[in-house]
């Protein structure tokens, strides 16, 4: 089955109510970037994707960084003299400033309050905050609990552990015809928040599946990694494979209502981003954003003694939602034809990706006579030419070993898909050959 | 004479009656892709330009085409049974689809209707429909007509005959200094349509005679030839001619009243683009399309084989006006002003083409001292230059032997008559000198 | 002390008055392209900037051109049969036009009338007009005053000579480190014009002494030349000099009350051009006008055989203000707070220039630990990055040995000053390096 096969063959309601589930299914677990949250994660997982499981030991080098001790975390509170949990974790794991130090103490309010971070302008909802590289504690709530605290001493605990152990990944392999690899990767260190990256962990789960049953061109590397140090820390691990990476694809927030993000590699021209960008634009309104240093694991990707042609597919970009890393980015936040319009958009880039091939022209002066060979209207004096008659006379006139069909796709403005067709029927009729290396 | 004094000499409306002369001298004859009615044209524009009438014949191989059976044609009707013909070829040669085969029979309409085409938006005009590369036979008439016709048998005849005999083209050689040639051509193919072609046809032949007056620096070549299998045909037996050719321009639809087009070549950046593009910006309102693989002979001469510097000039481009390619594109279609300022904008290209040149300043370092040579204006301190000494200015600037005239033209915003001129006078004085090769 | 330094510790109140004072002493001289104006003007500038007076004789062949004889003026005026002085060089020096030859005469009105230079549309105003090389004579004023010029006979008279001489301009150099120079211009040839050009001169001898007080990357050459002719001169003189040129300004009517205009050099893309946009942007609104070879000296320096890198800084554009050679360019049309701004501006594109750098990130796969180095924000989660280290994150991404800061400033959208600071702040915790060569 080629890739528009699979396209043309999928339900897209059904996909959409599978990928939500998976969002459920994985949102009350309390990952961070080590730790039993993301082991969990995995396990889950590999009932939708083969994922081979990798944990790296504590105190690992990894480049300029050092794989961190493990935390994990059972309980967190705080509690008032009437014994009363004002913070609690079992509501919500947000509470609690994921990788804070073990604590349990007894606190005025005042000796409290520099533990404690809220949102001021949006009340009602906690922040996620991290402290992965400093030791410290803390707790997230909501402006509006802040404002119901009365003064007075409080029990505070956080009943978490922070030891040597290991930094866990997933990674998927899928080999194609050729050793060339297509990299696709999302990051599965946050805890309770749906959109930011739960939607994009279940796009590139349910994407193992469907490129397990393709015929691929490309070989595919899926990645779950801890955002930053689990990038770091895989490229570190396998400098051998980078040389291999031709096109990547960093996936997050894919679920939101919002309209598709794309922020191109560093390159700026990479055929991800030219692919990425036509998809895009045949899919409607878009956004496309030039690479910066900021982001997710694109950071690292395209850093610049790699500078991986890798882009970031995403729908409301980071920081541009207000529920952007706030409890607000729950179950309700994300949709099920969201999430399946993401995959097939993922879909979309990939065939373009597998499918862009240059060809040689057989009959490069003058056109090939279309019409003997009932490729061409038979009725001559039209004023408009049928699509793919107008698709095969522009892949006919660039197939001169300089311009993919991609090339071809951009200038001529035909979707991808029209051009695609038009050369497979032009080889078919040995009017076209692909033009080697 | 140069093309430039020419320019000048001539008397834009006695020019543009005499264009419309031709057109209207040609309009009545029945051409098609082959036969008689291309040899009657090609025979009558002899007295206008010396061009050679070239005959090949029927099944040449030609690249991927074979040169078709010529067809001729002496009448055609549909006949009621009253007698009447009630679809007349003698009314209008549109009414038969071009390059129908022969046929004498008795239909109903019934099953004579397939055979009919009409423009049922455009109820009162004749389409031009062809059938050059499938045996068929067919008449075109008004929406109106087929309307008014009754039910019942009619008496269908298309006295035509297809059959072994040749292509006729005409071809126009005008050597010039340079072994280098600049290609014009245009199809002489369509029947009575006026804009479509027999506009450019007139100019064409008329550019000839011109062209023959004049010192040439390049070598000109002037193709009357049918749309596709001529362009085809004509490339297939010169080839060894294709590597001198240096500019090109394909002509076609030049006498409506719409503002003039360019289309680029393939390349996008030929100098015969950019100075089409140069003179068009002149001359005021105006349009610049890029190349597509659709349209007239620029397809093939654009071949990815040939990707020749060839564009195309036309006022509105064809399939942008409801005419084109009916019956109201008779002779009240075509204007002799417009004809005629064609023909100039044509002269203006090649202008530029023929006084395109790159010069060295011989005084590359500071400028030259232009005021005492008296080219300077001798009292200082006003706010804005002469045209001219600015003209001079900027031939001096960029006198590197890096930019040609064109490319000075460009980056100034001056019209190319005032560069070449300031450096004419910068070379009679010798401030400048053409750099070699 | 760096130019940074030096920038955040001027007082422009204070400057502004400085270059006023300067402009207002030096406004009454009558300056010409040799004379003692000039030399007078230079001495008194000796005070301000330690400048070498050069004087080249008359006759000396520079390059295409000739010194001309030196010119000198006691006295000029056109007195009514009453004795009365109804045009007098006293009152304005922009009365004679500038190299008159020396007349003294009875003439009647309409004789004396293509003497007589006025500004019809302007009818308050005195033109400012040259004949330097062309031996004449004549009278500017305004159009009421010669409306007001009764019939009859006038005793003319102007006390000028023209002989052998010289011609004075002067020049400063600033040693760098470098061999390297930076070149700033301004043209000291024009009478009791204000804004054209003593607010150049001002600015330009005030940058002097700013720049000897400061670290110098590149060696500093700052020339005070009569136009045209002096910069032509100096070129001839110099030409062991023009290859260390890499940078260069040429300032003009810097004092108005007008917005920044930048006029590129020839080559349109140097760095000086790059910085001057990126200083001017920041600034707020401004022009950036594309190389043409009218204007100043930039004409020379931008000759096709020199080509320098040096573009033009100015307020209006010289021709764009009515006042622009007339006697409404006095010493109201000027303005302490401008001429201060105009050398912040000078002194901020200097600070590019001296600071631009290409390093290389010690850390070129993914990103280094900048938190464990208390370069980054310790608690995670955040919407939006802190200038400074949004700045250290584009620093090392581009820091590739290909992108200067000026490539990562232009692509980043940050001020060189930010980009320049992260650098410096990644050089000292040895997280980058200078480029070699």
């Amino acid at each position: 089955m080629t890739i528009d096969d699979l396209r043309g063959a999928i339900d897209q309601e059904a996909l959409g109510r599978r990928l939500y589930d998976c969002v459920r299914d994985l949102y009350p677990i309390c990952r961070s970037i080590t730790g039993d949250g993301v082991r969990e994660t995995l396990r889950r997982l590999q009932s939708v994707a083969p994922l081979t499981v990798h944990e790296i030991p504590t105190g690992t080098q990894v480049f300029d960084w050092t794989v961190p001790l493990e935390w994990n975390i059972r309980d967190a509170y705080v509690m008032n003299l009437r014994g009363e949990r004002v913070i609690d974790f079992r509501r919500s794991n947000l509470h609690v400033v994921n990788y804070s130090v073990p604590v349990h103490a007894r606190l005025s309010l005042e000796r409290l309050r520099p533990h404690l971070f809220t949102l001021p302008d949006l009340p009602q909802w906690i922040p996620y905050r991290t402290s992965y590289y400093e030791e410290s504690w803390g707790f997230c709530l909501s402006q509006q609990q802040l404002e119901a605290l009365e003064e007075g001493d409080y029990e505070v605990c956080i009943d978490s552990s922070l030891a040597p152990g290991s930094l866990t990944y997933g990674e998927c392999y899928l080999p194609g015809e050729s050793m060339d690899e297509i990299l696709i990767s999302c990051h599965v260190c946050h805890p309770s928040l749906a959109n930011d990256n739960l939607s994009a962990v279940a796009v590139a789960a349910y994407l193992v599946g469907f490129l397990g049953r393709i015929s691929r061109h490309y070989s595919y590397r899926v990645l779950f990694i801890p955002g930053t140090i689990g990038a770091i820390t895989w490229l570190s691990r396998n400098e051998r494979i980078v040389p291999r990476i031709r096109h990547g694809l960093v996936l997050t927030g894919l679920g939101d209502a919002g309209r598709f993000t794309y922020k191109k590699s560093r390159r700026g021209d990479a055929v991800v981003d030219r692919a990425a960008v036509h998809v895009l634009r045949q899919l409607g309104d878009h956004e496309v954003q030039d690479f910066s240093p900021y982001g997710y694991d694109e950071r690292q990707f395209c850093s610049p003694g790699l500078n991986l042609p890798v882009g970031r597919l995403s729908r409301t970009p980071h920081g541009c939602a207000p529920e952007y890393h706030t409890s607000a980015d729950g179950l309700d936040y994300v949709r099920p034809t969201q999430l399946a319009g993401s995959l097939m958009a993922c879909l979309a880039i990939l065939e373009v990706l597998e499918g862009d091939r240059t060809y040689l022209s057989q009959n490069p002066k003058c056109e090939p006579q279309l019409g003997k060979r009932g490729l061409y209207h038979t009725i001559g004096g039209l004023t408009r030419l049928p699509v793919t008659e107008m698709a095969m006379l522009w892949v006919l006139n660039l197939a001169d070993g300089e311009h993919s069909l991609l090339d071809i796709v951009e200038r001529s403005g035909c979707p991808f898909g029209v051009i695609r067709t038009a050369a497979t029927i032009l080889c078919e009729f040995g009017l076209l050959k692909e033009a080697a290396g």
